[in-house]
């Protein structure tokens, strides 16, 4: 057998791994392009349909959702005493990402404790720095505040937050539903927690992938 | 001190105990009227969007909410991967009432559940039997089926479980967000569960009620 033609063999049998790289690095493109990563925050005090809205919605738009809990990952009771298990504590959260979103749901207890959480306002800021998305509703809004996150921005909350978002003349407050404004996400409460979460859905999958999901829960989006 | 005197005395220093036991009738009437009660049920592929909303916003409508979880007590894994601790096993839950309504959040693998569940059919029986209400959404009026209950009345379903429901003509399918037949109170989906979930709070302790939550919901009702 001539030199070439044994060549000729060893790429039909793929003795190089020439396929099987390029297949790998094709489901891996294709992976990477299918798991965008968001991290939600839940802490005692969480209203727990913010958060659980949030958190189903994204996984429908073939986002992985992490639950990080404050301050650790032992079960936590929302505003209105229902009791639900994070997936890791907030202190591991670094080290799973970066992720392609942090949402942080509303409830007065739960917008406390990230307003106050230094884990919190460190992820907050790398988040900010490096472009990605940040989302906060109905209370929330107030713990992007306490930590100095999107000032100058375009930003709303829950109506009676309203006045602690004003004071100081650090944001733009509109009484839309949800407000975009870069990479900030902002939204009012329980009653538009559908609309802020597919309008992440479609910030980080496309507006397609967020009218099928929205379909699929019986929504008009 | 005249006999007279001595009950006259006794009698305003409550040695009779009257006023006491006025004191806690009344207070125990109170208790009653305040305190509604319903029965959620919670099983592993249950929509957590559902049962969230539900358990949730009959909270905040005052009725307390008790989350009885299949087989047991132990952490479930809703359809969308988030976890929630019930706060009894469905079997302590005869014990526990009776409840002014039950409650069946969908899911494909919660209804299930809830359809194969004597413990839940059982339930059912007793409830419809004493005309108190029952409330069922998305794939769980399946349940119901399952379990002979609610035979010739108006219901409704999440879309896809149309063909199941409507074969046999044993209900009346109509295709509103809410249907209300008697005590029977069935819904579609996710994106009518905050409908689903007033309607019963309407039902139990009044419209002006329900307007005031939807109202703090930021919802209109």
């Amino acid at each position: 057998m001539k030199a070439a033609q044994v060549v000729l063999r060893l790429l039909i049998e793929d003795k190089f791994g020439i396929n099987r790289n390029i297949h790998c690095q094709v489901r891996q493109l294709s992976q990477c392009k299918m798991s965008k990563k968001a991290l939600v925050f839940l802490a005692a005090g969480t209203e727990e349909m913010e958060f659980v809205i949030a958190a189903d919605t994204l996984t429908r738009g073939g986002i992985a959702v992490t639950i990080a809990g404050l301050p650790d990952s032992s079960l936590v009771k929302c505003s209105r005493g229902v009791n639900i298990k994070p997936d890791i504590a907030v202190s591991e959260a670094k080290s799973r990402g970066p992720f392609d979103v942090l949402v942080l749901p509303g409830g007065l207890g739960g917008a406390k404790a990230m307003a106050e959480s230094q884990e919190v306002g460190a992820l907050l800021k790398e988040q900010e720095k490096s472009g990605r998305i940040i989302a906060a509703i109905c209370a929330a809004p107030t713990a992007l505040k306490a930590h100095g996150i999107a000032i100058g921005k375009n930003i709303t909350s829950y109506p009676s937050m309203k006045d602690q978002m004003v004071e100081g003349g650090k944001y733009n407050y509109l009484d839309d539903k949800v407000v975009v404004d870069g990479n900030i996400i902002t939204s009012k409460g329980p009653g538009t927690s559908f609309d802020f979460a597919l309008t992440i859905v479609e910030k980080l999958v496309g507006k397609e992938k967020a009218s099928e999901v929205a379909k699929g829960m019986l929504i008009c989006y």
